[in-house]
């Protein structure tokens, strides 16, 4: 009793921290999902220290994301992304090389070790796409040209950071394991493939027998269980489990207006979306930066990171004109949780040190909190 | 990401526990809330240990409780338990004295001592009503006379077993503090009589400035927080968490259809409600009744359990007619987590062994499983 008091009191503290921001926001007109980020830098264990985040919260705030994603994913439709297709690989393959050759060129450029300058590119490849997502729902863009680039381009970006973790995590190890970095390639590929492929057609076949189930809302159960099955299956597969959320969402996207289904969502989504937010805050580690060595490495390798991610994906999606083009490019801008784990096993390893891991968790905490107020001020100006 | 993707797959299986066996259930006519029971016992590690559960399975239970109460006051007026005030008082009285009395005299016949004898009547006492809120809510019978006295003297009853449970714990330290006594009991009557006298007020004052917030759904938003908040308080001030959540339905309901806040309630409620049930299941420990010994007194104390209290709530319910002061008296049936936690505290002081508490544990069981079929009986037969 006395744990479930305390994760409702931290819960209550959490919601009413970013609620609050969120509020100031909407008045001074800034993003609300920086608002609630900064809600959880305030509350958490690095500022005030009235929330400590643990495994409760970070499996709320997993859920968050999965949600988020699961609402992008009902309002694109399986054609609308093969409409894209060519677009979105561009965007996807440049804005993983160019990022990665910055990285370890800056590197290699500073005189560090070819090891440490692999594990920094990698670190800049893979983009965290959630951010973005919430930035595109709350300004009711979901559907647009520009987002459906951004959520496909993610997808496939997605799949190539984890495969450029697997090489680096083998490189390491002392030598490249081409069968492992294979299978995960066909597995991924094949998972995605299959999803995008028969998801759409699965459901259209099915869903009426599950509409007519016994059990109430029975349509909307099967959505959730179809969410949270290809989450953990996409996670299982080795790739985000917020791609799985998205690609479960997209199937179910042909008949979200039948079902109504993203206005049932809608509360769960409001209830845990911000969660997610909270706890990024609660994890931003704002000490790391009183080091100034540190800092002004960290200042160059985030300037890389964006400017290399903007350039490329422009260039990948030059057919969209250049403000869309360069929209497209900020919105593939935020680093998230790809980057920090690609850190993490280099500091594992005992490849880097424990200073450049700092560096590439601040890399990703500034990236995330760059985009919002530059992509919505990109979008309003089209 | 690897406790991520556990978490996700735990909830899918979870998930789909619950709801495969609640389709059966309602194919044959059998209460859903069952199923979800039993849902989570096969999936858990006493049987097929498909999941195994911890802290945030734990966790987001306790959420879906606490949610489900919260919908159960949303349906509830003030004025409804005041015109039920006398009925519930006499309910909740007589309910928690005969079990007692009834615990007691038992384990006397049966030869244990005085202080087993104390513990096994304290564990009888405090009657857990989500079960039998979620029973009332499948059927629809919510603002029913009998659902109203049921619901108000949980909330009497939850104050008296915690009474109950502080004299018990300084009884087995050796003095009664009653200076520790009086103040948890004027706590939690003070946080209960201003929540349910200024709930309402402080709602109908500050709704519309909470309703014209800039954010999003800020009604919805603002009702979250106030379950939340009242949640926390209620376990700050040692009385159960769902009984703050069910205060701070009641404070909501006059305005509940004006805001529609129990449609916006119902996609949170129908996610998270069936988990607290599924880890309720999995947590059921059926291998304590291997021994026949055990068997044989956990019968017996199941049956006084039983007995005692529909006696007690009936007679106390007298007014209803005899029918609907059954019902009342079978509602009330259920234990739960406070007569473990009373179990629970003799344990640790070392003045019950383990046998007498598994034979707590199987009774909590045992009440909890016996009432849907039975309750949704009595209601049908009305």
């Amino acid at each position: 009793m006395e744990h479930g008091a305390s994760i409702l009191r931290d819960l209550f503290v959490m919601f009413a921290a970013a609620k609050v921001l969120a509020e100031i926001a909407e008045r001074i007109r800034q993003p609300t999902v920086v608002a609630e980020i900064l809600g959880g830098l305030l509350i958490g264990p690095n500022v005030l220290g009235l929330v400590r985040p643990g495994e409760v919260h970070d499996a709320l705030a997993e859920l968050g994301v999965v949600f988020l994603l699961f609402v992008a994913g009902l309002e694109v439709q399986a054609s609308d992304v093969f409409s894209v297709g060519a677009t979105a690989l561009a965007v996807a393959f440049l804005g993983v090389a160019l990022p990665f050759a910055g990285g370890f060129a800056l590197m290699h450029h500073l005189g560090r070790t070819g090891i440490e300058a692999t594990f920094v590119g990698a670190a800049l490849v893979a983009t965290s796409v959630g951010i973005t997502a919430r930035v595109f729902a709350d300004m009711g863009l979901m559907q647009s040209m520009i987002a459906r680039v951004v959520l496909a381009a993610a997808v496939i970006d997605d799949i190539l950071g984890m495969i450029v973790l697997a090489i680096v995590s083998s490189l390491s190890a002392g030598s490249v394991d081409y069968a492992r970095i294979a299978i995960i390639l066909l597995e991924a590929v094949v998972f995605t493939a299959l999803a995008v492929v028969f998801g759409e057609r699965i459901v259209r076949r099915l869903g009426p027998t599950v509409a007519n189930l016994r059990m109430r809302e029975s349509y909307f159960i099967g959505a959730l269980l179809l969410c949270l099955g290809l989450s953990a299956l996409a996670s299982y597969f080795g790739i985000a489990a917020i791609i799985g959320a998205f690609l479960a969402g997209m199937a179910l996207s042909g008949k979200n207006t039948e079902y109504d289904l993203d206005s049932k969502m809608f509360p769960v989504y409001e209830f845990l979306v911000p969660l997610f937010f909270v706890v990024m805050g609660m994890r931003l580690d704002v000490t790391v930066l009183w080091e100034a060595s540190n800092l002004g490495l960290a200042a160059a390798v985030t300037f890389v990171a964006i400017v290399t991610k903007i350039i490329a994906c422009s260039i990948g999606a030059a057919r969209l004109g250049w403000m869309g083009a360069l929209t497209v490019g900020i919105g593939m801008v935020p680093r998230g949780e790809v980057g920090i784990v690609v850190a993490l096993v280099g500091l594992q390893l005992g490849t880097i040190p424990n200073s450049l891991y700092a560096v590439v968790i601040t890399m990703s905490m500034a990236t995330t909190l760059v985009v919002p107020p530059a992509l919505k001020f990109a979008l309003s100006r089209r």
